[in-house]
Parts: structure tokens; C-alpha cells; sequence
């Protein structure tokens, strides 16, 4: 077994696709982690924003919940019609590009592919950045510890979507258990305390209000921080391929389960924060608590089964990136299918995973997290655009669906899609005009300028394919012999090998040799008159003209380049084939001895010459 | 003017050697900058030794400087020979080799390699050193002011030997006017004031003595720490033939010149020592300084003459490297002629020096700066031993080429050379066991590791002349046609044009086409039916094959390898000619979206084939 094999696994043949293929126990891992994440931040997120109305606030976090929960069911329904409607997979971009047009698909992908790279960087420095506070002696490898997390994920996504799913199987369901038996004992002893339940150990008093009455404007941005709870709901629409038969329900079952966990998190946390008085802690402050761990201390108190629920926590969070790594290659690949992006996208690695999207989403993420120094605090505004964007593009593109599908039932989910255009498309307009100045502006470059990546990179296929396209059948051509020029150092097996080609190619051979710094050619001369010309002469055939080319600035190759390229002009239409002995060294160190001559003679032909010039290597091994 | 010749100037052509010739001016720079720089560090190495005793050690200077001189002038002696003997250049190597053996001469060739090796890291460091010294404020850049200036004596050299002596004259002359001028005037006061002058500015007074009787193993190592002041005196033997004609006479009033200066230094620093009572501080201690700074200041006061002598002094420390640059090329290049190191070291780059050996020698020196940020303290005791074996190794080999001359006069140089190989060797041995402990031992490691690496190269060259040596004329064959595999996507312009080369080499092509995952091959079929086969079959020419290769583990191109060598192997004897047609891409940055499918088939081919497969390149050139 090579080390290849162990750290990636064996290669799986397309024909064992199916084994591949995974059902709602690996998917929850696979894509729902970014969503169950949420849980973890989005209702701080917005209870963070209703800091300055002290206790008070606490007040509107029942009715933003409700706001967020009912946009969420929206886009759910929308992403759940979308798996029927589409189980070739492909989300949003597939949907909008369908029904919208390109356009409007192109702006989805950009802006998922945005999000889910901020996605990545975020979420790994997120996890890390709770454990190193909560372990301060980890604080020095911040960088190292984001890095290491992402090569892990990256390795496990590169071994295929199941090996994925088992692996991230346990921290998922351990998250998802401690918390919702949080939410569920919290709930019991708050109805039965008649909604004042005491806390086991106290949340922070809160501090005095600085603002007594909640402005509009205030709530509006609070629930927009806190609908980056959402992001990740879109995940299974883009990989309804990887479920197993009967995949559409499959799918769908998933992403209920996935969508229904996170309602009843964000419904509870909501509900206990405010029965339990929980009032957020300023970040970065001294004295800072995250509300799931005061919430979680207050409902069951500082022991065991607080260690285990901070810490499922912390891994869910850093593990959130792995549903951008189910995604994004996927996304790339369909953009890719219609070429804007590169080809090289579609094509499946060695574990059936589009590898190379994994790949280029590891390297920018990457990039990120050592630009950052492991602390993406300044991405995070970046963040829940893409997904909003892409939300809104996917529901305008259902509509588009059902309008075509016609049917009093389509017009009824046509109403619902639109309704939920609307509002996503409201937030994430809200979104950008509150973070505008923190960040967000980078969004509104970023998005056009991959637009216009992707146009580019289209216009170039579709203008090499028009070049090389050829309507008509195989012209015959007289068969005419090339002209043969061959790089000659001196009489040798090699240059035995290869004038014994050249003569079975053409009777017009030009075997080339630079003279070298104060070389005599004598030897040259007498050995290529006695080895090659006197047995061709005796055999009445074609003889090969030995050609010295001078060179004036002790260049070895350009000269031969240069002869090649006035042959080609002094013979207009001739084929001029350039043989180039290549001496092949069965260790790889034998290589630093060799001056690689062949192959840079080889990359200038190439690089130098036009069509009617070709490259012939003719291999010599060495034992 | 491209921006590689602004860097590195324009190309010189052979026919304009003569005028990159240099004469004694410009080759006191080039060769002579490690000998005169010794001026600097030879006395007080010698002086450091002899602390222990206090001001009484001052007794012993004179006598230890006439023993070094005595030594200097019999190994000065031998290479004026050497020059006259050996006029093609290459110094110890040639001079050893030649008389005692290859052996013999490898072992100076690996001694005064990692002799230059070390002296320009150490001369740099030095020079870097003493500046830091003298502007605290530079100190957290030492390693980035090393790497500036081995970056800029590479460039100079890189320039040419001409640009070099140009480039380097003035500080040179600038040190050798300021240092002679100050024992000029430093001997006449002295003579003046009856070998009792007063100094301008006093030096610090002698520690007292700890040790009452100098023993003769300090006498002995403070004469081998003294000997440092020797190395560099090969230099010219090296680079005869960098010298304009009559070039033995040029050279060798240039190697004159050169130790007439440094003796006069020497023995002018110990005079003046001895006179003013100059005592040796303690490196690294507080209060420490140079004794050249101490005698400066003690004959000409701290004025403006002080300050342009010591910056002198610096620029000549850093700039010994220089004599390295001009050296280690040369000696790798004569080592190269004979197969014991990679023959790219043989040609001359684009301004007529050994590019290559100037480019390998920055690299080491480079990654041994860095390695020791900058501060080579540790390395200085490994350096002057391979120097002086490369003396004992040259003056052996001297005594060899006298007793071949015969006559009385060579016997009488014979006699010379001898006790000069004798007195090196013994100064050898007692600066590798004087520093054994202290790090010498790295050297008796470093030189046979090299010289083993030299046997090594050499074997494998000799063993690859064998194999291809061919001693037969040319076996003429029956022309065969070989069997032409042609990789085919699709029906394009690229692929009618590689079908029409592969109809012109043999009737026999088989076009091989990968099937991609779930691509039906309707389309290839029906186009191969009617573009290429219906027209052959209609003029009678032969069809070629297509074959459709299934890939289980979706790769695109180990495939057509396999098939490859499945053909060769059924057809033994055969050659097999495999066509990769390859689309040129004309911005570099269109390359990102090839999949460089051709270059890897291309590169597996090689890798993985043997002398049956040649491989065949039909560039493609997108406009």
C-alpha cells in the first residue's frame, strides 16, 4: 500500500459508485453542519445588537426569532422544491440559471462561492478562536492550530463524501444531543417554574440600558445578524447526486431534519435566553461569555455535561467548513460543466469527489487564515451576503419555475417563492447597508470581479473551440516526407538510434551540431564520414547532411532553434520534424548531472515554432 | 534593453574576448581582495593569542610575523612557478593533479572549494560585523546586510571579470593607500623618536598577565591564527588565463604586487604593534577593539583619515568574497573538464565567466549566512585548513614538476617547494589540531564527503560514456514504418491535422480515445465514420483504427500509456511513434485553463516507455 493510498485511500472504479452514495445519518454531517452551526452564533449575533437596551432588550429577541424562524421555513420550502424539481443538484446556480438566465445563475455562484470560502476561514477561526480562549496557553499557535484543522478536513473531503460523512458523524450528534437536551430539560423547568425558572449558576447581571427605547433601525439590524443563522440551507440542493436511491426523498428528508434541529435550537435558545434573563456579553471584552454558555451553565449548571456540550460546540463550529467543502466543488463543477470555469473542475478524483474544487477552496481559505493570522473577525460582515444573494436568485428562480409549470398548485408555491424572494432579498439588502462600511463593500467587488472571471473564462473556451472547430472530413494530402533536423553531439548509440529513425522518416535528414568554445571538428568530421556516410554511400542511399552551426555567444540551443525556424521559411509548406535525443536517467538525482538540454531544445521548439514544426523525442534509457 | 541586461549586461560574443581581459589594476581587485583583506585579521588573530601574556606577548609579534612572512614569501614563490608552469590556469588542482595523481589533485580541488565556500561567508559576516559593530543600530539587520552585499558581489560577478576589477578598484585602492600611508608615517615617527614614539590616541593599557612564560604551544598557535593571513595567495594561479598577453607576466606581476603589499602590511602592523604597544583586546568583550583601529588611531589620531582607513577596512573585509567569486568558478570548471562534477559547470554564460559556479557558490554561501543569521563566528576556525592543505597539495605537486624538468636550477626549486610543502603541511596540521575541538573536525568530514561526491560523478559519467559508446558505423536497417498511436479527443482542426502527419508516417495509426464517465460515444462514432474513414475509403488509402479505450477509475491518461506499452509489447521489435497533439497558448495566463493534459502524456510516456516508444509533439498555435 504507497503512502498515497494510505492518507487518501485507494482509488474507487467509477462502477462502485453506489457504495459511495450516502443516506440523511451522513448527510446531517456532510451538509448540514454549516446550518446546525448557526445555532452557535446567530442568536448571539443579534442578541449582541440589543446590548445597549441592557435587560430590556431581551424583550425582542422572542419576536426576531419568530421573523427569523419564519424566514427560514420559507427558504427551506423553496430549497426543498428545489431538490424535486432539480435532482441533478446544482442549487441555487442550476435554478436561477434555468429560469433567470445565465446572468442571474452567474450571480449566484459567485456569491455562494464567495460565501463558502469566507465560510471556511470563518468557521475553522471561529472554533479555534473559542478554544483558545477558553485555553489561553493555545493562544501563541492560533495560526498553526486554523491550519492544521483545515488540512484535516481538507484530507478527510479528499477521501470521499462517505469516508466524510462517518467521520464527522460524532461530534455532529453530540452537538445536536447535549443541545437539544439543554433546550428540552431548560424548557420543562421553565414551564413548570411558570416561566421564572432559577438559574443553576446565574448569567452575568446585565448592564444599565444606554438606550431606553428600541429604534427600528436597531431591530432591523439585529435581525439581520441574527439571519446568519440561515446560511447553509441551500447546502443539499447542491449535492442531491451524492444521496442514494430514491434520492430525491432522501435528500429531502435530510434537509428537513437538518432545518427542523436548527428551527427548534433557535426557537429554544430564544425562549430560555429570555426566561433565564440572558443578556449578551460584549466580545472581546473582559468578562466575555458566549449566550450558549450561559445558557447551558444556567439550565444544567458547570459540571460534566457543560464540558461536553461547550466542547461539541467548539468542534461544530471549527467543523462548519466542511459543508463548504461539500458544496463548493460542486458549485465549480456545474459552472464548469457550461465553461466558466476552468474544465478541469469537472472531473472526478481518485475517491469520486471533485478534487480539485477542494483543492483550490483549501489554497484560498488558506491564503485567508495566514493573511489573517488566524483571526477572521473582519471577515465576518463579508459573510451572510453571498448566502443572501444566492437565496434570493434561487427563490426568484423557483418562480420562474412554477410559473412555467402553471397549475393552481404552482401558483400557490409561486406566491410563497416570491414572498420569500422579497425577504431575502430585503436582508440581504439590510445586510449590506449595515456592514457596508465594516467590510462588506469587499463583497461588492469581489462579486463582479469573479463575474467577470467567469465571462472571461468563458469567452476564451468558446473562442479556442470555434478555432479549432473543423466541419469539414479529412483533407488528403499527397504524403509528403518532412524534412528531418537532428540534434547531433557526436557519434554514439544515441545518435545511432536516432539517424536510424530519421532515415525510416525522410531521405532529407539535417543532422545539426554547435560547435563549441575553441572545438576542433576534426573528429567530428572523420567520424561522421567513416560511421555514417561510408555504409549509407555503400548502400546507394540517401546520405544525411552534417550541418556545424556556429555560435557566436556560446548559446548550445538557440542556433539549432534558430536553423529550424529558417528551414521551415526556406521550405513553405514542408513539415519540418525536429528529432531531439533524450537521455533518460533511471534515478531522479542522475538528473542533477544532466544539463537538460532536451527539454529545454523541446520547450523553445514549441515555444518558438508554428505548425509545421514538430517535436520528436526519441528516449534513451540508461541502465 | 531587455531588464535581464540592464541586471546582468549584454551577451558577449567569444570574438570580443580579449576585451574582457584584464591587466595587474583591475586583477588586484578581482584576485587580490582575500589576501590583502588578511591584513586586517592575520595580526590580531596572531595578537588574541597572545593575551594571556600582557604586554610581555608584545615581545613575541615581531618573530611570529618574520616566521609567517618567511612562510608567505616560499609559498608566494611556488605559485609564480605554478603560474609559469601552468599558464592554462586551474592553480592547485592542476598543479597536484598533474604531478602526484588525480587523487592528490582532487583533494586540493575539495579543500580550496570549501575554502572559498567559507570565506565568503565568513569575509561577509566579518565585514557586516564590524559594521554593526560600529553602528549598533544596524545589528537586527545583519543577516539582511549580508544577503544584500552576497547579492551584490554575485551581480558584479555575474557581469564579468572585467566589471568586477572595475567595480572593486576603488575601495581596494582606497584600503591599500590609507593602511601603507599609516605605517609609513607611523614608522617614521618611530624611527624619529628612537623606537619609543607617542602615540595621538593612546591604546587601552594591557590587561595583566596571567601567564608569566610563554610555553610553545601558545607560540605555536598564535603563529597558526597568524597564518590566517595567507590565504588567498592561489587566487591568481587560477585565473591565468582571465589575464591579457602576455598573460604569465601580467599574472604574475599581479600576484607580486599583491604579496609585495601584504608584506609590507604585516610586517609594518608588527613593527608599529611592538612600537606603540598595541595589545589585543578581547573580542566580543566590553571595550573591545580592532588592533588596526587602535594603530590607526595610536599613529594618526580619531581625525577624518581615521574614519575613511577603518571604513576602508571594512569594505575590504566584506569584499574578500570577491577573490572566492573569481575562484571557485574556476576551480569547479577545471574539476568539470575532467568529469568530477557536473559538466554545466565547463561553459561560459553570457558575459564569458563560469556562470554557473558563481551562481552555486552565492547559493551555499547564501543558505550558510542564513542558517547562522548572519553571524559565521563558528565557522571561522574550519577556514584556513583548506587553504593550507591546498598549499601543501601545490607545492607538492611543484616538487613533482621540478624532478621531472631536471637540471640545477630545478633542483634548486625543488628544494624550496619541499621545505614550502613541508612548512604548509605542517601548518596544517597544527591549525586542524589547535581547532579540532573547536570545529576543524567539520572540515575532515566535509572534504573527503566532497571528495567522495566527486568520485561518485565521475563514475557515472564514465559509466554512461560506456553504454553509449559505439565504436560500429552506422547498422543500416530495413526502413520499417513504426506503428503510430495518435491520442484523439474529437473530431477538430488539431486532430485532422495529427491524422494527416500520422497517414504520412504508417499506414498503420490507431487513433485512441478515452471514454469519459457516462459519455456515450454516438457522436465520435458517426463523426469518425464520416469525416475520416468515408474519405479514405473512397481514394483507397488505409483506415486507420479507432480504438476506444474504457477508463474504470476515470483518468484520462494512464489509459493510452498502458495501451501504449500493450501494443510495443505484441509488437517486439517495433517502433512504436505515439502523436500528442498540443494546443500553444499564447498568454501564459490562458495555460490556467488547459488541463496540460499533452505535457503530462508526454512526460508519463517517458517516465514509463522505453527505447521502442519515441514520442511525438504536433503543436497547435491558438491565435
Amino acid at each position: 500500500m504507497s503512502f498515497r493510498d494510505l492518507l487518501l485511500g485507494k482509488p474507487i472504479p467509477t462502477a462502485e459508485e453506489r457504495q459511495q452514495k450516502i443516506g440523511t445519518l451522513e448527510g446531517i454531517p456532510v451538509f448540514g453542519l454549516d446550518a446546525l452551526g448557526s445555532a452557535a452564533y446567530g442568536p448571539e449575533a443579534a442578541l449582541t445588537l440589543l446590548l445597549p437596551l441592557g435587560v430590556a432588550g431581551l424583550r425582542y429577541i422572542v419576536p426576531i426569532s419568530v421573523c427569523i424562524i419564519a424566514l427560514l421555513a420559507i427558504v427551506f420550502f423553496s430549497y426543498r422544491q428545489t431538490i424535486a424539481a432539480y435532482p441533478g443538484g446544482g442549487g441555487s446556480y442550476t435554478v436561477a440559471s434555468e429560469n433567470l438566465g445565465p446572468f442571474p445563475g452567474l450571480l449566484a455562484a459567485a456569491a455562494l462561492m464567495i460565501d463558502y470560502i469566507l465560510v471556511v476561514a470563518v468557521g475553522i477561526s471561529a472554533g479555534v478562536g473559542a478554544l483558545v480562549s477558553a485555553v489561553p496557553s493555545l493562544l501563541p499557535h492560533t495560526l498553526g492550530l486554523c491550519l492544521a484543522i483545515l488540512f484535516l478536513i481538507t484530507l478527510v473531503n479528499l477521501r470521499g463524501v462517505r469516508e466524510t460523512g462517518l467521520a464527522f458523524m460524532a461530534p455532529t450528534y453530540v452537538f445536536v444531543a447535549t443541545l437539544l437536551g439543554t433546550i428540552a430539560f431548560g424548557v420543562v423547568k421553565s414551564v413548570l417554574a411558570g416561566g421564572h425558572p432559577a438559574p443553576i449558576a446565574a448569567p452575568p447581571a446585565a448592564a444599565s440600558a444606554s438606550v431606553a427605547v428600541a429604534g427600528g433601525w436597531l431591530l432591523l439590524q439585529s435581525f439581520a445578524n441574527g439571519c446568519t443563522a440561515m446560511t447553509g440551507v441551500e447546502a443539499v440542493s447542491n449535492g442531491v447526486r451524492t444521496f442514494r436511491d430514491p434520492r430525491v426523498p432522501n435528500a429531502q428528508r435530510t434537509l428537513t431534519t437538518i432545518i427542523g434541529i436548527l428551527i427548534v435550537m433557535l426557537a429554544g435558545i430564544a425562549y430560555l435566553a429570555h426566561a433565564y434573563g440572558i443578556v449578551a456579553t460584549r466580545p472581546g471584552a473582559p468578562g466575555y461569555q458566549s449566550v450558549l454558555s450561559m445558557l447551558v451553565a444556567a439550565v444544567a449548571g458547570r459540571g460534566a455535561f457543560y464540558y461536553v456540550t461547550i466542547a461539541s460546540i467548539l468542534a461544530v463550529l471549527a467543523l462548519q467548513a466542511n459543508t463548504a467543502f461539500a458544496d463548493f466543488p460542486r458549485v465549480c463543477r456545474a459552472v464548469a460543466q457550461n465553461s466558466f470555469l476552468p474544465h478541469t473542475f469537472r472531473y472526478r478524483g481518485r475517491r469520486l469527489v471533485y478534487s480539485e474544487g477542494i483543492l483550490v477552496l483549501a489554497a484560498i481559505a488558506g491564503v485567508l487564515l495566514v493573511i489573517f493570522g488566524g483571526v477572521t473577525d473582519r471577515l465576518i460582515p463579508l459573510f451572510a451576503i453571498g448566502a443572501f444573494l444566492a437565496f434570493t436568485m434561487s427563490q426568484a428562480g423557483m418562480v420562474g419555475h412554477w410559473k412555467r409549470q402553471g397549475g393552481r398548485r404552482s401558483r400557490h408555491f409561486m406566491i410563497i417563492n416570491a414572498a420569500g424572494a422579497v425577504a431575502t432579498g430585503i436582508t440581504a439588502l439590510i445586510v449590506l447597508v449595515a456592514k457596508f462600511t465594516q467590510g462588506a463593500w469587499v463583497t461588492a467587488i469581489l462579486i463582479p470581479a469573479l463575474l467577470a472571471l467567469m465571462i472571461t473564462v468563458r469567452r476564451h473556451y468558446r473562442r479556442t473551440e470555434r478555432e479549432l472547430d473543423a466541419a469539414n472530413a479529412l483533407k488528403l494530402k499527397a504524403p509528403e516526407r518532412p524534412l528531418v533536423v537532428l540534434a547531433y553531439e557526436a557519434w554514439n548509440k544515441v545518435a545511432e538510434n536516432a539517424l536510424q529513425f530519421a532515415l525510416t522518416l525522410s531521405p532529407e535528414v539535417h543532422a545539426v551540431h554547435v560547435t563549441a568554445e575553441d572545438e576542433s571538428c576534426e573528429r567530428l568530421l572523420s567520424e561522421w564520414n567513416s560511421r555514417v556516410v561510408a555504409p549509407l554511400r555503400a548502400s546507394g542511399m540517401p546520405e544525411p547532411k552534417l550541418v556545424r552551426l556556429p555560435s557566436p555567444y556560446r548559446a548550445v540551443l538557440s542556433p539549432i532553434v534558430s536553423y529550424v525556424l529558417e528551414l521551415e521559411v526556406a521550405h513553405p509548406g514542408r513539415l519540418v520534424a525536429v528529432l531531439v535525443p533524450e537521455l533518460v536517467e533511471t534515478r531522479w538525482y542522475h538528473y542533477l548531472l544532466r544539463t537538460n538540454r532536451a527539454e529545454l531544445l523541446k520547450a523553445m521548439l514549441i515555444g518558438k515554432g508554428n505548425q509545421k514544426i514538430v517535436v520528436i523525442s526519441l528516449p534513451w534509457y540508461l541502465d
